[in-house]
């Protein structure tokens, strides 16, 4: 049997290098996060919407059935104060009818501020101490970031260019998820335009991995174990891997959504601003194509996410995909369905299968 | 010393399982293939823009040097006809002040055929009966494919997307590239819309690996060993990299380019289409900027590449980057000039490295 462990899986105390993605959204549940520690990779928590109580519980709940480290993921972004009367009626004008259809009352006005503060969740973190803390979208001052780590929380951030791993490095992280263009939702840059940081997973792991001294993670396009062994090839220390937990058993998102992703047969994901204000890859769906297809006015990130929040579970709670922000990265085709502990499992063999594969050619 | 071969490796006769991508626009002389065959890599020539004649003469001189099998590539795009006088008036209105900057006469209207004739380059193909041939851009009927073979050529083709490559793989191609988003040059997308089909090389590897049964080899975003041994990981059989071999001795690109793609720091590619007609990714230059902010109108392809033709050539002349399509990957920043050969030895060591470093991990 492989050890498969690098050193960043000894310093997050996990026994294979696999992170079970941060999602935010619903499908990161005390199960999912449980089950992906307890089978030796890392659970994440993917917080982003989350207040500070349910935070707090989410990870009691974890505590009580594991002892393995797990992880806990927010957005670094501030929020955008009150947004402008016309803004509001344009933005509300593009979705109204979408709303009709579903038979919901006619969208309101959101109100700031639209997810929760930041500042109170990192304080959330500061008590709760999870044994690995990340952050995506932005990044935190090197004050902050030394004082996580006193508390004996390792801490990582996203990258999704040489720039932003620079930025984060010298910040203070223990290692730097890289971010590649394939990965399904939000785009994590902050220092760039987003659309001028769509590198793929492969070019980005190398240039990240060249550019930094802390370890690196690679994320994007990653479903199964010779994906695995690719981002270790690559000179990654661990490979983080969301899509391929969204059919799981645990994951906590709707059936329509899953169904949605096993069905797919090519990439048909794309990137969108519609659902959340900030540009995020998923599988192209009716609202997606509508709105991006007539460019249709959006609120900023996240008052948008506001504004299609009662859609978005409308049409979950109906069973209708045309409606639901279906986040899934470029390698959805692979996607299995699964409980994550027999996921892992497979991803493991497989890893160690691809690895004996390749060591065939040093013969 | 590893093996390094695989079973495609076998098939093309090469030693290496690294593939010298073909380039169209010059830097695939005749010095950079014998090198790169004679390294024990599979040298190609980019032959899409030349005559017949040329394509002999340049394929004599390699056997001239050289027993080792090489490449032969041809884009298998239809031409358009005769281009309509008010789509040749915006054309050249766009253009005309960069000519005028560089002190060339006004742009003239470019005339049919804009580009050699593809019928005219497969005869020439079938006379020269090259070891391996490939095909970008469109794809090649069966019947062609079997005779191309029966003459002892080795095809290959390119795909963007599991459509592509199965639809090539049932006209009985030997092996199939697999051109990932961080790819220079242009995007070989034919079935789908190209901005729908810019999967990223990590993704699309796995993805056409598990669709297809013939020999998949990943391309983009691969500059060093440790890509190679990840496209490997990833079940490719080869790895094809263009961008690395760019700024070789023996390429035949303009001194400024090559200066521009060492100078890089950071993935500053974009596609465009402005150049050619096609999109296509290099790095961003004056050229590709305000054309692409004002979406400046364009010929098809290849009536743009010929419209363009005079200003690319006296902007390299000039040694002026902003009026060269920089062709590159986004994997750039880690290019390196070096003889062709010293970087083929460069990336088998570097490929027998990284292979012994994930050895480590079984133990």
């Amino acid at each position: 049997m492989a050890k498969l462990r690098t050193p960043l899986c000894e310093r997050l105390g996990i026994r294979l290098p696999i992170i079970q993605a941060p999602m935010a959204g619903g499908a990161t549940t005390p199960a999912l996060v449980t089950a992906a520690s307890e089978a030796g990779a890392l659970g994440s928590f993917g917080f982003a919407y989350t207040q500070p109580e349910a935070m707090q519980r989410d990870c009691a709940t974890v505590r009580g059935q594991t002892g393995a480290p797990f992880n806990l993921n927010l957005f670094a972004s501030t929020q955008p104060g009150a947004v402008a009367p016309q803004a509001q009626r344009t933005a509300i004008d593009a979705v109204a009818g979408y709303y009709a259809e579903l038979g919901l009352p006619p969208p309101a006005p959101v109100k700031a501020p639209y997810a929760p503060d930041l500042e109170a969740q990192l304080t959330a973190v500061e008590d709760i101490r999870p044994p690995v803390f990340t952050f995506h979208l932005g990044d935190l001052p090197a004050p902050r970031v030394k004082h996580l780590q006193s508390l004996g929380i390792v801490v990582g951030g996203s990258a999704t260019c040489i720039a932003e791993a620079r930025r984060i490095e010298a910040a203070g992280v223990a290692f730097i998820i890289a971010q590649g263009a394939e990965a399904g939702g939000h785009r994590g840059t902050w220092l760039r335009n987003p659309y001028d940081a769509m590198t793929g997973t492969f070019a980005l792991t190398r240039l990240l991995v060249r550019a930094v001294n802390v370890p690196v993670v690679a994320a994007g396009g990653i479903m199964d174990g010779a994906g695995i062994a690719a981002a270790l090839a690559l000179g990654a220390q661990a490979a983080q891997l969301g899509t391929a937990f969204v059919p799981c058993t645990e994951s906590g998102l709707p059936p329509v959504y899953k169904q949605a992703l096993l069905a797919v047969q090519e990439d048909e994901t794309c990137i969108t601003e519609k659902f959340s204000g900030k540009p995020a890859r998923g599988i192209a769906n009716r609202f997606m194509r509508e709105m991006g297809a007539r460019d249709a006015p959006q609120l900023v990130f996240p008052a948008q996410n506001a504004l299609t929040g009662p859609l978005r579970a409308a049409a979950a709670k109906a069973g209708n995909a045309d409606f639901i922000a279906l986040w899934a990265g470029q390698a959805v085709p692979l996607a299995r369905a699964l409980p994550a502990s027999e996921l892992i499992a497979q991803l493991a063999a497989e890893t160690e299968e691809a690895l004996r594969r390749l060591q065939a050619l040093l013969a």
